[in-house]
Order: structure tokens, then C-alpha cells, then sequence
């Protein structure tokens, strides 16, 4: 069925009315842990490790402007089963379109998706299903298709954990973000998630703001409406920011190898290995979904977020691998 | 001839090795003039009172994150005649490959390019130009192309100036972006030239760093060389940075309207229209090369920097057009 697709075009949301209660990350005060959600052990000293390492004065030392982070988001910055909650959006948002223009089942998916047939939805293949993700925002400006998401994320609720979405961001990694950005280092999202609609919630959620978030995009045609200039999403990609894609567009965007990499699946494992590659002393970071109880538990054999090759290559080359099992003192944000 | 191509990509370019001695834009002390090189005037008025209104405590007030800046390159913040610098170094380049392989006589425009035949340069068809431009760069990674265009900025010297090109920018234009960061304004290049090309100059000329440079692009491979992970940059083009790309890449990579736009040519008609587009006070800018004796004059009729429907419409919308002639004291950083 469509779960099967790897394409992090399917990507996160979140209900803006609950951001700000649900992601404040306190500033720590001097001396105290940085990382209170992370316990004691090998991933927590990697990473105080190595942020004391690059911002001491000596031979590791690294200029400011080139402390640059980049985080996957689905995964590994908030929740991603049991579907992107992109798809969750799209999927909602086709039935809508559909029940206004049944002209729309011609498309392919449209009509599968629009019924909630599983069976036909099974049988459609990945094009068609990234075309439909992409679909509900053709046509539309920026403004407009943003303001169709942040609807949805007002009212959405996450299936199993009946919370908006927005309450499922890592409170582990909100106070990573947090760490990074008081050592000096400039925090990006690089994810397979349509960079437009992760700006909805990002600067909110994250502390990103929008000109740090990279995602995967559509073509977009500049307009004069009603004497205003306006950006209007175009049936054409621009670019899929998913595996070797990530480290074109970070070069494009951002121009310098990243320092510290933060991944969780194997559509990272690209941005990984360029940040790998960067001459000063770098750090990369696997999230591992080994906590059924608390979250999920899904590597090698998952349809979404599947973390196999990169998996071994942290084996071989000593990448950081978290255990949100054993690492994370507490998963989510706000208590589901 | 070739030089009736208007298409950015044929940019700028900057000597590294006078850098530090040309570009030198010293901070002013609070309450001295923060644009010593601007006569008093419109167009300074224009800026230094649009810059008090949105930062003073007031209705139009703006919150520092939304204080974004954009300036095109060519013409702009340095020169751009007779040719943009870009091409110069392209087509050295090209004469050094010819040299290397004759065989690349056989693609359009390299024979005539390599043997600056203007008869057979008169006839090549923009797409060849563009084709060869760029060809320079096809399959060389970021770091060896960003090397070879740096050797030729520390040896390469202005046909009319005789002086290197990194000493061919604009003063006026580094003391407005460095004016600008002072009021707390993010500042960018949204540059028609290639976006590696500029990232070679643009941080030690202007202060602005690599990941707030966006330029014309080739699509670029990630591969794995010598254990170690690089961007090749491909045969097809990214993106064209120019004219209605330009918001297009604004909203791709900034995703939010500039409030200030600053261009000279009707390349960035589409840009400074977004940037009137925003719901916060904003300011446009266009220089106008009227100072043939300091610099170059040319506008409607110009096969290179066109100024012809921008100016127009600065006209019916009231923007500010900067008379190099009249409201700069001084032209370039560097004496010529």
C-alpha cells in the first residue's frame, strides 16, 4: 500500500495553536546539563564532547560561521508513523478537493485515496502518490497553501496518541537545538518534507526559521495578483530532498559541508557521509525507533523511515547512534 | 555578438588577494554618518528614513527575524561592463580547455570563444552561451571549480581599470550593507551569477556569507571520492537566478518577501515587485549607471544590465533610483 513509499515528500505537521505550550525548550542556565532529557552514556558525551572539543581555543577550534547543523525532520526531529504526517495532511486534504470536484478521481490515487480504498491504494505506484502529495498544493501561492496546512494542523489529531501533531516533536532534540544554536552553531532542517509546509510550524516548533528550513519543493511561477507579487506552486518538481539529494541542496543552499548531521533513516545517510567528508571534526548522529512502548520500534524492514545501510555504515564508522529506548530520559514534547 | 545576452549568468567575479585591502568597510561610530559615500540627497533620505520607520518602537515596527535584504551582484554591488566578469573568467577558461583538448571545438561557442573570433561569436545563439559559460564548471566538484576561479581572480585585471576585479565594487553599496546589518537586517545576493562562482568572493567583498548567496545553478551529484563525499556539479541547469527566478528563489530559499530590493537592471523587475509585495513597509532601490566618466553610463538601450521597464515602473511606483552620478561621492572601493 502507499506506506510503502520512502519518499520523505510525505513529511510533518503540527497544530500551531498548541506550539507554544508544547515546544518551549527552557534556556539552561550556566553549568547546568544542557541535555536534561538525555541520559547519562555514550551519545549524550559525544555530543558535549564534541561541541567542548570545536568551541575550545586549539587545534579543533572552528570559526563560528562554519558551525552549521542540519537535522532530518520526520523521524528525527518529531514522530513519522504510522505515516508521514504530511501524507496524513495530503490524504486529508484529496478527500476534500475530491468531494468539491469529483472531476479529480480521474487522477490517478485521487479517487484510492479520496475512499480510503486500501486495496486500490495498495496497487498505486510511488509517482502517483508523490504526484497526489504534491497535488494538493498546485496552484495555490505560498500564502494560500500555507494557510490550508495550518488549518489542518489546528484540528488534526495523531491516531494513536489522539494529540495535534504539534505535541509530537522530541523534547531530546528541541533541547539539542537549543544546545547547538548557545554553542554557536546555526541550526538547519535538510528533510525530504515540502519546504513550505515545514515552515508553517518549524520557526515555532524548532526556533528555525524559515530561511534554515531545506525540504523538498515544487517549481513555483511568479505572479501579479491583484497587484501583489505572488509565488504560485507549479505541476513540476523542483527538487526530491531525500538521500543523495540532501547533500546537493545543502551545497546549493547553504554552501559549506555541515558540521554535525542528524539523521535517522537511511534517506540520510548521504548527508551523513558529506558531512563525514568536512575537513574539521564533524559529528553524526543516527536516531534508532527501538521504543515500542513509548514511540515505535522499526529499522531494517520499515516502509517508512527504514534504517538499514546507514545503520552499518554508523557500525563502521562510529557515527553516534541514540537509542530512544535507553538515551532519552522522556520522547515527546508534551505527554501524550 | 555575444555580449546581447542578459542573462545573469554571466557575473561577476573578484581578485582574493587585494580583498582585505580593498574592501575594508569600517564600521561607523554611533551618530557619525552611517553612508559617508552617499551625497545628501533622495535616495539616501529614502534610506536612512525607510530604515528609522521600521526599526524605531512604532506601527511599523518591524520584528528583526522579518528584516530581510536582497541585492543583485551585477551592476549593482560591483560593475558589470563590458562584459559581465563572470564570462571574462569563462571564457579565459574556455581558451585554457580548447588549449588542453581541441576536441571541445567541436561543442557551440567553444572554437569561437577560445579564438575571441567576434564574427562567430556574433552568430552563437544565447543557449550556447550559456552552455559554454557554464561548461566550465561540468564535472568539477565545488572545491575544484571555487579553486580555478579563484587563480583567476588573483591574476586577472579590468579591460578599462586595469585593476583587479575584486577592486570594482561599490563602495556606497558596502557601506549600505553594512548600514543595513547594523539594523539588524539578514542581507543577501540574489545574483543571476553562478552561485559557487560568487560564494568565491562574496563573504570577504561583502560580508556575506556562502548560505546567503543564491545564484544561478547546475544541478550537482553526490559522489563518494577518495573515501570522501563530494558535489559534481552536471550538465543541466538548477535554476536561471534571474528575472522571475529571482522570487521564485527568494521564496525557495528565504520564504519570506524581502523588505528591502536593491538591482539595476529590468533583471530585477520581479524581484523589487515581491519585495513592494509585502504587507511591512519595504523599500526599493535601483542604481542607475548614469556616470560615464567614473564608470559607464547606459540603461534602455544597454545589451548588458538593460534598464529599460524597471525604470518605468520605479517612475509610477516611487522607487527610489540611485544616480551613480549625482548620490555616490565615491564609485568603487578601491581607487582605479
Amino acid at each position: 500500500m502507499f506506506l510503502s513509499t520512502r519518499r520523505a515528500v510525505l513529511a510533518g505537521c503540527m497544530s500551531l495553536g498548541l506550539l507554544a505550550t508544547t515546544t518551549a525548550s527552557p534556556a539552561a542556565p550556566p553549568a547546568a546539563d544542557p541535555l536534561p532529557s538525555w541520559n547519562a552514556g555514550p551519545a549524550k558525551a559525544a555530543i558535549t564532547t564534541y561541541v567542548a572539543r570545536v568551541t575550545a581555543q586549539g587545534p579543533e577550534f572552528v570559526p563560528p560561521p562554519e558551525r552549521i547543523a542540519v537535522f532530518d525532520n520526520d523521524g528525527t526531529l518529531w514522530a513519522e508513523q504510522p505515516i508521514y504526517f504530511q501524507f496524513a495532511f495530503a490524504m486529508e486534504r484529496i478527500g476534500q478537493m475530491v468531494a468539491k470536484d469529483p472531476t479529480l478521481r480521474q487522477k490517478p490515487a485521487f479517487g484510492a485515496i479520496a475512499d480510503r480504498d486500501q486495496a486500490a491504494m495498495a496497487k498505486l505506484s510511488e509517482k502517483d502518490l508523490i504526484e497526489a502529495v504534491f497535488a494538493v498544493q498546485v496552484g495555490l501561492t505560498t500564502a494560500e497553501y500555507q494557510a490550508v496546512a495550518r488549518a489542518w494542523f489546528d484540528q488534526a489529531r495523531h491516531p494513536r496518541f489522539h494529540m495535534p501533531y504539534a505535541a509530537l516533536t522530541y523534547q531530546p532534540q528541541l533541547e539539542l537545538l537549543t544546545y547547538l544554536r548557545g554553542a554557536g552553531f546555526k541550526t538547519y532542517i535538510v528533510s525530504g518534507g515540502e519546504v513550505q509546509f515545514m515552515r508553517v510550524f518549524a520557526e515555532q516548533a524548532y526556533g528555525v526559521p524559515p530561511e534554515q528550513v531545506i525540504g523538498s519543493s515544487l517549481t513555483s511561477k511568479f505572479e501579479i495578483r491583484d497587484g501583489k507579487g505572488v509565488l504560485v506552486s507549479q505541476p513540476a518538481l523542483g527538487s526530491m530532498d531525500d538521500g543523495a539529494g540532501k547533500p546537493s541542496n545543502i551545497d546549493l543552499h547553504i554552501g559549506r559541508a555541515p558540521l554535525v548531521a542528524v539523521g535517522n533513516s537511511d534517506g540520510d545517510l548521504q548527508m551523513l557521509q558529506y558531512s563525514a567528508s568536512s575537513t574539521r571534526p564533524s559529528l553524526q548522529i543516527l536516531v534508532h525507533h527501538d521504543d515500542a512502548a513509548r514511540e515505535y520500534a522499526y529499522d531494517r524492514q520499515s516502509k517508512i523511515g527504514k534504517l538499514d545501510k546507514a545503520l552499518d555504515e554508523a557500525g563502521v564508522r562510529g557515527w553516534t547512534v541514540v537509542s530512544m529506548k535507553s538515551d532519552w530520559k522522556t520522547v515527546f514534547a508534551s505527554k501524550p
